[in-house]
């Protein structure tokens, strides 16, 4: 076994993960779901609690992290949209978050404001798990992508991974590519509007580590290479020039037609939700993995995210 | 042990069950009821996770499912209001059902629109129980019904059943009457205003079935005969005539005056909840078994059924 | 073990708690600490149902409890925000309260007009935990600051108490200080505005049981002599006269400058959330013990609580 350096730390950022935490992530996420699929669960967790401490909805994550310390034997405590409360009364994030560190072992965090899972970890004398913090980070969403990616094609060294949407604001290309950057041989290919090109610091970053990296507005150059399709969003409401919206808004629809350019072995990802940037039809496709795969691995990912936190002898 | 026709599949309307599944649902329903009263609960369903997916707020019936599961050592996902989230940012019921089926084991759904369990069901991998979808159907609350007077009496065959209220719009009625036609010299006396009667199909399906069907718009006649009375919620709303409306109104209040017309064994059942229809007096009747008999009951159907559509050997 | 006084009984008030009753809920609170200390917690409630049906939002009460509840093996129903649901539909609190009775074996309610504990818990065959009824009474938290102060001084028989803020209208005050009354050689120190002193038949109460009071404006006489110092919010809106909240309002911020006044083994106390009456510098003082031990406290309280009213035996 591994020197756990997850016990007890919190989660805050995808830049903490170095590879050896990776490949670490890995081993427990791959003994979770064969956990799942065989026994349906443990008893891992038994006498831990952890708090769902949602400060804006996000039935998805909530429920995944619900479901994963439940599928241990742990104990939950729910609070979505608390903002009503305590916090409607006044109170600080400091206090609120010391306060859920006292009745639990573990606190997962959704806030709307980034930093705001820094500053509660500062306080908090039990780990944060931070589970969004507006555009910042989402750390989970990451392991989670990273997880689907390396377990499917049986490791991350070699592949082309295309990114499509808007690579600007995405914090969940951001986080990941951060990632997979840490790899050998990796290809990005980063396709979005001129105006939500990746910043430019990450590209650089990318390029010093030794990835090769396009960028360009249209999918069809770099698809018959990709295998990795990652789609976001394109936000109509970032743009001014709706001309230019309705024009690269066609492109990034994911057809069942423009998939036929794609190599067999190829796979489909999205964080989800979706909102038409990949048809129904899309769903059918055998490379379709966000339905079921990526989705079940939110779930795997997090009971090993959990069990690595509480405890030092994780398995 | 009989063959468990529920297992794995979807529970989505009344007109599902024959009569060898409510004999099964009888039977396990009593065991459940056994095992509350020497127990408190067992661990049967240990290792499953039940999602509750309320998209509009139904305390009791979310309530009753999650104390079910709870006790029979299950675990749940508790998300109700949830329209404000996923939902929100646009996502459709398929991708929302699809995600909570990838995290739990079987998913129980509150949803306002007509029709929408079954659109879930078509795409969850894992079973939906309808909880009520808008004017619909509710399943589980004609299950826990049927299982209170068969119980109470000792079967059904024979039984003069008399049901008052809006009978055109009560989803309730028309689940209950369903299941209950399909028991001998069964007889069914509807009382309604005019414009609220059963729709005339009913009518002629249960008359086809061989029940002695009768319609009025007065209690007095039949109220002497009745072995159970069904009461419902006369709505205001639905009357142009407010004359009309106050006139009837008073023959559906249910007082201790008018109960001395009833047998002594007859029983008085609600859904629940009330607002007027039935006064508070009448709790004190043994033959008002809504509050304690009909309510407690909704918890030991529900267990029922999780462990029938949850476990092949379900006892 | 002594008899258990609180098996299968409401807890409404903290006027119920005797002598005798405190020392029992101090003996099982202790046990509680040292479980969760040493285990994280047991199966003594194992097969129990709480619902915690919260009518308004209050996320550390209701943590704490559920909290409570999990670390002793037993389950939750949680209800935040019923009043959208049956309540709505306009049915009554006892109807409400009659359901969740029958789906679990003791409800904690919360409620925003005084009075309807009392009301739940004539209707409710399970017992009926007050969580806080308006302006009135809330047992729980009286309960779990009379255990910080006397597990932190070994006893509260000649205690000073201190207790400053709005003493007109704090709930938590009027009960605290109901029970701290009933121990030998105690002194209270009410400390507010003039417009927000105690009701004068509390002072006469705690004259009658021989405790020592003092009455004032200012905290800098009592402040040196004071063994516990518990601060409450003093609301702006009840002032008509601004000139004398701001005056006063700056006599009632604990700052470290203050507490250099205060006894070296003093200890302060809030019920929490605080907005701004206790400074965050006041937070290193190692006397500040209402972040993690009164917090800490409230779940074992709880789980004291809970045991003691679910289990006739109770340890």
């Amino acid at each position: 076994m591994s020197s756990n350096t997850f016990y007890l730390q919190d989660v805050l950022t995808a830049d903490q993960f170095h590879k050896t935490d990776l490949q670490l992530m890995l081993t427990v996420t791959k003994k979770m779901k064969k956990l799942v699929e065989t026994k349906g669960g443990s008893d891992l967790l038994k006498g831990k609690l952890m708090t769902a401490l949602f400060y804006e909805p996000s039935s998805r994550t909530f429920a995944s992290f619900i479901s994963a310390m439940q599928r241990l034997g742990g104990g939950f405590i729910p609070l979505q949209g608390v903002s009503y409360s305590s916090v409607a009364k006044g109170e600080t994030l400091p206090d609120t978050v010391r306060t859920f560190g006292c009745y639990s072992d573990v606190v997962v965090l959704r806030h709307p404001e980034v930093g705001s899972a820094k500053i509660a970890a500062e306080f908090c004398e039990k780990p944060i798990i931070n589970a969004g913090d507006g555009v910042g980070e989402h750390p989970s969403q990451a392991l989670l992508d990273f997880f689907t990616i390396s377990e499917h094609f049986g490791g991350v060294d070699g592949l082309t991974i295309t990114m499509v949407g808007d690579l600007l604001n995405g914090r969940t290309i951001h986080s990941l590519s951060k990632l997979l950057s840490q790899y050998k041989n990796v290809t990005f290919n980063f396709v979005s509007p001129e105006i939500l090109r990746l910043p430019s610091n990450l590209i650089k970053t990318f390029s010093d580590r030794g990835v090769k990296v396009t960028q360009s507005e249209t999918l069809e150059e770099v698809l018959p290479r990709t295998d990795v399709l990652y789609v976001t969003r394109v936000q109509k409401e970032r743009f001014t020039d709706l001309d230019l919206y309705e024009k690269l808004k066609y492109h990034y629809i994911i057809t069942p037609q423009l998939l036929r350019q794609a190599k067999k072995t190829a796979v489909v990802m999205h964080p989800l939700p979706r909102v038409g940037e990949i048809t129904p039809e899309v769903d059918l496709d055998p490379r379709a993995i966000y339905i079921t795969e990526q989705m079940t691995n939110g779930m795997y990912v997090r009971m090993a995210l959990l069990s690595l936190v509480l405890l030092k002898d994780y398995v």
